[in-house]
C-alpha cells in the first residue's frame, strides 16, 4: 500500500517526532542549564532555541501556511551568531513561543490536503520544480525534521 | 504529482544528504580531532563514528538488503557506553568501515524497486504493520536519517 496521504503522514510522523523529543527535552532543561553552552566556546543552548523558533516560524512562508509571528527573531538568532545579536528573548518568553510556534504548525499541518504536500514550495521557481519534483513541500518538513535533529543532538549535551 | 517512486525518490534524498554532509565533516576531521569529546565528559567522535557504522550497518537485517558486515562492532559502540566496550577499533580502520558501509547500503538501496520500500520491516510484526502501515522500510530510512542528523550535530563540534 502507499498513497499520498500515507507519504504525507510518514512526513508529519517525522516531524513530530523530533519536535516531541526537542520539546521534552526543553522542558526538562532549567534556564540555568539553557544559558549554558552546549560545549565550550559553542553556541548557548537559548540561543539554538531562539533559532529553531526562527527557523520553524518561516516554514509558514515557505510552505504558505501563515504570516510569520516569530520575524523579529530572525537578526539575533538566525542573522547572526550566538551572542552578537541586538535583542536577546529571556527563557521564559522563549518557551512561550516554542509552544506557540509548534502548535501553530501543527494546526496548519492538520488543515493541509495531502496534494498541497506535493506542490511547488515558495523558495523555489517553477522551472526547478518542473525539473525536480521530490522539492515539493514535503522534503521541506523533512528537511526542517533534519535540521531539528542536528540540534536536538547539541541540545542534549546540555542534561 | 505524486508517485511512490517520487515519495522513495525523496526519502533516498533524505539519506544521501545526511550521509553526504556527516562523510564530508569526518574527512576534514583529522584523527586527533576525531579522538577528543565533543564536549566535557560526553562522547568521543571516534566513538560517534563507530555507532554509526553500527547503526547503518544493522539496517541490512532490518531492511532485508544483505548479510551485516560489522557486527563486530555492536559490543563496543552500541551495547556499551563510550570507554567500557571491549575492543576499540582504530580511526584509520573506523574511516574504512564508514565507507564501507555506505557504499554497499548505496548499492543495496538501489537495487530495491519502490514497492519494496512500502513493505513492512523486519523488526516489526505483520499484525503491527497492518494498523500503521507507515511503519514500512522507508520508515525505517527517515528514522535512521534523522539519528545521523542528530549525531551530526554533535560531531560539528569538533570543528
Amino acid at each position: 500500500m502507499s498513497t499520498p496521504d500515507l507519504y504525507v503522514q510518514m512526513g508529519i510522523t517525522q516531524w513530530k517526532l523530533q519536535t516531541g523529543r526537542a520539546t521534552a527535552l526543553i522542558d526538562k532543561l532549567s534556564d540555568e542549564q539553557l544559558s549554558k553552552e552546549i560545549a565550550p566556546g559553542k553556541n548557548r543552548g537559548s540561543y539554538i532555541i531562539g533559532h529553531l523558533i526562527a527557523v520553524h516560524d518561516a516554514m509558514n512562508t515557505i510552505l504558505g501556511t501563515g504570516e510569520r509571528q516569530f520575524a523579529r527573531l530572525d537578526d539575533t538568532y538566525l542573522k547572526n551568531p550566538d551572542r552578537l545579536g541586538e535583542e536577546e528573548i529571556s527563557l521564559p518568553l522563549l518557551r512561550q513561543y516554542w509552544q506557540q510556534v509548534h502548535q501553530q504548525l501543527a494546526s496548519a499541518f492538520g488543515n493541509l490536503v495531502p496534494e498541497e504536500w506535493f506542490k511547488r514550495h515558495n523558495a523555489m521557481t517553477e522551472e526547478d520544480f518542473t525539473n525536480d519534483p521530490g522539492r515539493n513541500k514535503l522534503s521541506v518538513l523533512l528537511n526542517r525534521a533534519g535540521h531539528l535533529a542536528y540540534h536536538l543532538g547539541q541540545l542534549q549535551l546540555l542534561k
